[in-house]
């Protein structure tokens, strides 16, 4: 393991652990103010290792994407309580689920539909094992969930007179408001007219941190980018520059021309996903550069805005559009402080997409 | 290891091996009818055991991108002959290269400037080897290499004069025509005025395939693409659809409404590449249906041209925009040949980003 950030051969992923820390305590201090219990995303880090940190913090669990996060996560003891927010379909995942959900003090999942239901509902009865299940809505950001209100009291009813299927409440994604709050509302009136309860109110995302207050009947919140931070949280407001912990660390490998600068780290390192950002990353040390496309092992770089430009051999340090999209490409990531590393982390649940 | 396709569960990634032969073999007789060297770059599959079909069909060598990859296919023994198509800077590559020229019995690497030049020679130095270089040429890409014919014969001579570096030719990706030959024309007769004999020159790309005849001073050719092909290859008229050989298979998860169906595959299988493609992939079953974007995990479809749509569950397969960019997200894809899997194959040479 290199000692020194300047050993860390290109492209690296750096992630700054004073930063982390400072990201997880604000969060949780926020969540704490409004009451709202903390369950972060993993997929921002796919590192068991930085799970701990949020739940020493004060999370109450995490929330994981796919079966195989879920997995990774458990075999790590991170956590004895997993959200699992998605509809998970098929005789081989819904084994794996209910072998989860055996091990696990607390396993839930999100559905948005019977045919989810009604598997894993036979699961259920196969293992002998309760499974705990939230309506997925879809509050306005027009992805998966039930499209209503009373299509969110329907499913619930449908599924909770499955064998075995416990209803336990509402999940979104993420916070749109006033739309979210209205959804909510309603469904909770309508639940509460049909008598069945709702324990818990479950919202997610990043900027949607700050609409919280806004949506009183959350019992939790879903945040992951927030560990980390990218180019899109600072676009978005959610974040300042200093509070982005992820750095790509990246060699000019070529200057053909005045203005152009190719780096060792394309799309095989940093994503297309650009979200209203200039470019596609944000070179620390040369803010006005333009990451302006890649290919797979390159990053073009335009220096016409640039007073000052780097030379072939240089190192740069990039602030991702989109940091989870880098976590997938990566084995593993550097954790550093103050220039020194102090851990190099496997990216355990890389890739996991199954 | 699943038998059959219909047993593989989603999302996974299929190579049908018919196709793949197919493709090899008619690539190899093209430009063994232009009497130029096949020298494919692995970058799209990553798998010895598909180059080895590529050197069997008559490949004089592969190209890589990265030492990694090369250090992975070296170890496969693959083959004797490698030319790595990078910029190698500082001094963890430059050794790790100059093993390589130690090992194989030919290896080349391409180089635009001489600060890479000089590194190199340092390398060369310790190690007691020569180390054989390829000027790259800026033909109208945009990418890296040097901007004119005279900065080639410039930079080649500076290169040359350094200790145990050997000048062996010229490389460009992809072939613009008339650009491409124009400039290695003009090369060629400096290059002639100067006394120093180019023995190699190299084009790539795989729609460029079809100008290598126009390009007739080119002595070999490297494209990676054409063993799967994908919908930017269909979309350049470089294949049809019956060519491409790599499949995403997944499976509808939700249906939120009437025109809307969610795959489970989203941007950590298939890529945001567009390249005037519509959409983000082709659904092989719903070719009216459009990709319209992704989440990590979701890929949104809109369905509003299809008059029949996928219910909850169905399982459908997508020809990705890139094949290359898919691969390089996948630890394992399945070789299938007539609906049965006739191996699992590691992508060996995944995430090799240094």
């Amino acid at each position: 393991m290199p000692l020194a950030v300047a050993d860390i051969d290109t492209p690296a992923v750096l992630i700054d652990l004073d930063i982390v820390e400072a990201n997880i305590r604000r969060l949780q201090e926020r969540l704490d103010g409004f009451g709202v219990a903390n369950r972060p995303h993993i997929k921002t880090h796919k590192i068991p290792a930085l799970a701990k940190l949020q739940i020493a913090a004060g999370a109450v669990g995490i929330t994981c994407q796919k079966l195989g996060e879920a997995e990774v996560f458990a075999e790590a003891g991170v956590a004895d309580d997993i959200l699992l927010t998605y509809n998970v379909i098929g005789a081989a995942k819904t084994e794996r689920l209910a072998a989860l959900v055996r091990r696990l003090e607390r396993m839930a999942v999100v559905l948005d539909n019977e045919t989810v239901a009604r598997g894993l509902a036979e699961a259920a009865v196969r293992h002998d094992v309760d499974i705990r299940f939230l309506v997925e809505c879809d509050t306005g950001f027009g992805r998966t969930g039930v499209q209503s209100p009373q299509a969110a009291l329907d499913l619930a009813r449908a599924a909770a007179r499955l064998p075995r299927m416990q209803f336990e409440g509402l999940m979104t994604f993420p916070l749109k408001l006033p739309d979210t709050r209205q959804f909510l509302e309603r469904a909770l009136q309508l639940f509460n007219g049909a008598g069945i309860p709702v324990p818990v109110v479950s919202g997610g995302g990043t900027p949607a941190v700050a609409s919280v207050g806004d949506v009183p009947m959350l019992t939790e919140h879903r945040a992951g980018t927030y560990i980390y931070n990218d180019v899109m949280m600072v676009t978005a407001g959610a974040a300042g520059w200093d509070d982005c912990a992820m750095r790509v660390r990246a060699t000019v490998v070529s200057r053909p021309t005045g203005s152009r600068a190719i780096l060792d780290a394309g799309s095989k390192v940093l994503t297309w996903e650009q979200h209203n950002a200039q470019g596609f990353g944000r070179i620390v040390e040369y803010p006005d550069a333009v990451v302006a496309g890649f290919s797979e092992e390159h990053g073009k770089v335009d220096l016409a805005s640039c007073a000052r430009r780097p030379e072939v051999g240089e190192v740069v340090h990039l602030i991702p559009n989109h940091c989870c999209a880098v976590t997938n490409m990566m084995d593993e990531v550097y954790g550093i402080r103050g220039g020194r590393v102090e851990a190099v982390f496997p990216v355990a649940a890389r890739g996991k997409v199954r």
